[in-house]
């Protein structure tokens, strides 16, 4: 009876929105609809899963997946079942995936499932696989317990993307990535639901894939690290079990610094081409007037269309500066020949030449903002990277498009930030038709400041968020809730192989210079890396060889402790609790006292001298603090030259340190202003700016001429 | 001057073994001799690497991969030199690598080296370019720190291996290891200077290399999971960059379930094979009166032996239980009819007509002890894990051989035993002739019970105790300055990405249930898994499908805490200081109020109930501890009811949970007999048994037959 109704609901897929969404189970996206049945069920040693109906065959290995990781969480030995198997059908079963047909790893493809669990059964319908395996994702964060054991609770889930594209781009070209950190971070997607991984494959630093048709490209233009065509296979088969599509990059007309090193005579500009070690925006570029360069490019894409089934072919076509153009007089000519005035209207010539080469081979061209120029037909996809404006001026002149503005994960900003940025805000008034071209979004993980090593420290926890943003629905914003999903999603994910909470502490060790890592440990919890573009000034400071074992790689974006710091002296300042003022104290001293240990390890790390300022800025602050706390303890307030000079302290102490800044200012401000009965002083402002969450201006310096 | 004497030096290769050893410099394996020079060689951003010479080109690689690690640790900005080419040769650049001639992957090919460090420049020089890769090994563990910044220490040393075959063995059979496992292994091996990498990659369980001839194996015997050719190409590149030879193994006849998954027609016993999922060993095995087995293997073997470029080839030979050939009339019938009267007598017919297969290849046969019967060539190796007697037997029969036994990792012993295990021991009188065939050793990984994530940990540090009483002179021996050296290795091998260490806090975090991991920390400390076979009772705990992410795998071999709290006890009893008694009492009270926190924890993670009688046991003998304490403070003697009671506690506590034993008993053993006066009570000694160090039985179930 109850399964009869469930296929009901299933077939008519009414998937109602709830506008309260229960969140008191930690899952992260949020599921659509969660009602609570009181039931329990144990998960024991006799727990098994069966499948009925046609799912596609990765639907096996994904069960057979998830029974080892919750033998793996709960330690229970469910040995008996190895793998989930065809024959594994019984509908009596403990967990049940009934699945009507196989999911394709297309665009809008169906992947909504229903979940219902009770005492003695847990059941997933779903249409299509897709589905049953975000349910099992779903059953992973589900795992509870208690004294008498691991259990699910009794539950009825109802749940669907609100966005079909729900992305993350890895650059690999920059600092390239291996196949070990691609299949974690496909696994970390799968658990928050992210379907696509657009792996941006080349640029002026590398060409980071095998091609067959030009051997050249990766012999002489990857330093001997690039994927073979055997690993792009051994990804794609990895992220399909996963239901997750891979998206190709190969970015032209600029940017291709790499191919120009195997192929010179392409270039807009006769120049010896060596592999750019620098970051930014260069100039090398292709020659559009180059008839030579087409068919190069047909053989090439036609080669790596072959290679990624995916029905999207992203060709970049970003960042050209022009100059390569403007100031090559064949190529000036050909411009005043065909009578266009700038170098843009050239780049669109170009595209429109690429075009052809995409779509015979079936594929649906995409590229960046740039690419949308008057002349462009509407078949292709705009990934918006510059601003929103361009963004629904894309959309209501027909394009599709993506957004990745506002979810630029390589600039350290807080997952708040991102997690605001809904790409369908409720203020923006689009037509219904016009809503369906927002496909959806992707989280940029651009290489430049990231080894293999902390990566991931740079895209988790906060692309969670992001993954929230795009899957659940867009009544889902209540920030705190957010964070405190995030901490165990967090866990959860470190839990699973990524790295972003693990690869700390060996680093740490390392900085440290030996296995007591507490005072390190004590100074990185407070300290993030500079943001946007300001680590690397005036993108000169750093080259693909510098190391990124330091201090501002052991920081990690949107730091925990400061976040709860905030709180903790936002809740004192309203309530003057004894509890929390001890608290803040606590704190307050362990940061005080932390420098004079800092210095102790100086001798034998030197490479920590460029962290001194930090420590010594925040043992000042922490005084400040100390020093206020006192004041308001003894409700006295203090006067007016006391509180400008600590503020002025505060202020000074938003310096650097090795490309890091504090982050635990602002509340130890608010506590000076109380002190001093909240009277706001006057103090020059200084060093970091705060930077206002909804506009961000994207930078980027460009590179005088080519290379250093 | 200095240079040609050095080279004189060189060219004569007078390498003078010092007897006494100076290891202030924390390098392991320890050189054989080191004379300092008192100057300081300063690491600055100035810092290049030249090479003159003849060297094979890996050198270039791994001096570039130097050249990084070195800006890595340091954190100073080594851009210039990205890398190390051709033309950088400069004799007098701050780093000068001076190689004569190519080194060449092959048993007792020349590695020695000589390091000279001045204050304004390093020389390495060397006969073979492998000579220099260890040089330059040596130079990352001679970084050192202080006020003014990175320096190097003036010194000479003069260095080369006591052994030419200095391996691990890593079964990749039963639990498969990835390739990035296996990078890593190779990158720990180098930096400890060993040269050899055996991988067992077939068992009962899998077969785990991609055969093109027969590809029933990979696609039948695998689960999918194996290294493919192009894996293993790469394996070899990556092992050979660092001096590293990869020796293949294939063991027949018996363990071979995997291969009669694919080919049930090569079986002794015609039965319906599947892929064994139990870990021990088992009957199935090939029928070597069956014509077909030996081109099977001739082809197989073929393919293999040049996929594999070394000149060994290793066919495994052990655990045949000979019941499959015992039981089967047409075999038996064979025996008859050849006049053999035990199994392995067949076995050693079937090894004859082995050998032709390797040896027509060009490569050399090797086996397990088992291979070594009468009439068996002399110019096979054999690979020695059953005792040393056959060990020595073989070496005054004739034959090469290297030692295994007492380097059998994956049986939890400590350090110390495997370091004081000397091939070539000095109560051992050979002749010279015999000795030179003593080749070295290798420690075993078998994977029963690691997974890629907790293999590290049962590999390292103490492989580094092996591969230095591998490589260093035989007076090196001081096993507390090998366990201070053990302890700043262990911490650069994390460092490098080696997980032995940093494997522990995710796991420990997913134990725990969330970010606060001191108190299970504060057990786990203090426990080490079972040893020897004890662990998988009976050979039936454990499958390939068991979760290995419980107790027994996050608590590790040879903790360093119980070793520190023995000597502390140790130190205290001798000396009676009063600050080591507030030491051993603030251990001990952390000890026994850890229980409390414990308990806090069950309901959350009830994956460590296993755990909760050893946590009430460390409370209960840390309380006894306590006690103990209390007398000798007060200068009281302890009754014996109170000694024999309280003895008797600690014999209780060594009671297995979660098959961990506690490692902190004896050391409060000894406390409370102190308090006693030093009286050896009558107390009946149960559970886990202290083992001999230098005679340890290796004995492993049978199973009853094929399978469970």
């Amino acid at each position: 009876m109850r399964l009869t109704i469930l296929t009901i609901i299933c077939t008519l897929f009414i998937l109602p929105v709830i506008a309260q969404v229960d969140n008191s189970y930690n899952l992260m996206p949020a599921p659509s609809s969660i009602v609570k049945n009181g039931e329990r069920f144990s998960i024991t040693g006799q727990f098994r899963v069966a499948i009925t109906g046609n799912p596609d065959a990765r639907l096996y290995a994904e069960a057979s997946r998830f029974i080892r990781r919750v033998s793996e969480k709960t330690g229970i030995f469910l040995d008996k079942q190895g793998y989930v198997k065809q024959g594994d059908s019984s509908v009596k079963a403990p967990l049940l995936l009934r699945v009507k047909r196989p999911g394709k790893l297309v665009l809008n493809e169906n992947e909504a499932y229903i979940l219902e669990i009770h005492a003695q059964q847990a059941i997933v319908t779903a249409e299509t696989d897709l589905g049953a395996i975000h349910a099992l994702e779903t059953l992973m964060q589900l795992i509870s317990a208690d004294e008498k054991g691991y259990y699910y609770p009794g539950l009825l889930i109802i749940d669907s993307p609100r966005f079909a594209w729900r992305g993350i781009l890895l650059d690999v070209a920059l600092h390239f990535m291996p196949i070990d950190v691609i299949k974690r971070t496909l696994d970390g997607m799968a658990a928050v639901k992210m379907n696509v991984l657009h792996l941006h494959l080349c640029n002026d630093q590398g060409f980071r894939v095998e091609s067959k048709v030009f051997p050249q490209l990766q012999q002489l233009s990857s330093d001997g690290v690039y994927f073979t065509q055997e690993n792009i296979k051994e990804i794609i088969r990895y992220a399909g079990q996963r239901g997750i599509r891979i998206v190709p990059e190969f970015v032209v007309p600029a940017h291709t610094t790499a191919i120009l090193c195997a192929f010179p005579e392409l270039a807009s500009v006769k120049r010896s081409y060596t592999l750019q070690r620098y970051f930014g925006v260069f100039d090398p570029v292709l020659d559009p007037t180059n008839e030579k360069v087409y068919p190069f490019l047909d053989k090439l894409f036609t080669e790596m269309a072959g290679l990624f089934p995916d029905q999207y072919f992203h060709i970049g076509g970003d960042e050209n500066t022009g100059k390569d153009w403007e100031n090559t007089p064949h190529i000036k000519a050909f411009m005043k020949e065909k009578g266009m005035k700038t170098f843009m209207e050239l780049q669109t010539y170009f595209n429109k030449r690429i075009l052809p080469i995409v779509k015979k081979n079936g594929k649906t061209m995409m590229g960046w903002d740039e690419i949308l120029q008057p002349g462009v037909p509407k078949d292709i996809i705009i990934q918006s990277w510059r601003g929103k404006d361009a963004f629904y001026e894309s959309i209501k002149k027909g394009y599709q498009a993506i957004l990745s503005n506002g979810y630029y994960i390589d600039l350290i900003q807080p997952a708040e930030f991102h997690y605001l940025n809904d790409p369908l805000p409720k203020n923006i008034h689009l037509s219904l038709e016009e809503e369906k071209r927002v496909l959806g979004g992707e989280a940029t993980m651009w290489s430049e400041h990231v080894t293999p090593e902390t990566v991931d420290s740079r895209i988790w926890p906060r692309t969670a968020a992001i993954a929230e943003r795009l899957w659940s629905p867009q009544e889902v914003t209540d920030v705190n809730d957010m964070y405190r999903r995030l901490d165990f999603v967090s866990l959860e994910l470190d839990g699973m192989g990524l790295k972003h909470i693990s690869y700390k502490l060996p680093l740490l060790r390392k900085l440290s210079n030996g296995y007591d890592t507490k005072t390190l440990q004590t100074l990185v919890d407070v300290i993030e890396p500079l943001k946007i573009y300001e680590r690397n000034q005036g993108d000169t400071m750093y080259t693909v060889f510098s190391p990124y074992t330091k201090l501002a790689d052991v920081a990690t974006p949107d730091q925990q402790l400061p976040r709860q710091f905030s709180s903790l002296v936002d809740s004192f300042l309203k309530t003057r609790s004894g509890d929390l003022e001890k608290k803040i104290r606590e704190q307050l001293t362990a940061w005080k006292e932390n420098h004079a240990a800092f210095l102790q390890l100086l001798p034998s790390s030197p490479i920590l001298e460029e962290g001194k300022i930090l420590s010594e800025n925040l043992s000042r602050i922490a005084t400040s603090g100390l020093e206020a706390l006192a004041f308001i303890h003894q409700r006295d307030t203090a006067d007016y030259e006391w509180v400008s000079q600590n503020m002025a302290i505060t202020e000074r102490a938003k310096e650097q340190g090795g490309r890091c800044d504090l982050q635990v200012i602002k509340p130890i401000q608010k506590l000076i202003k109380a002190a001093g009965g909240n009277e706001d002083p006057h103090v020059e402002t200084q060093g970091t700016q705060t930077f206002v969450l909804d506009k961000i201006q994207i930078k980027r310096t460009t590179h005088p001429g080519y290379g250093q």
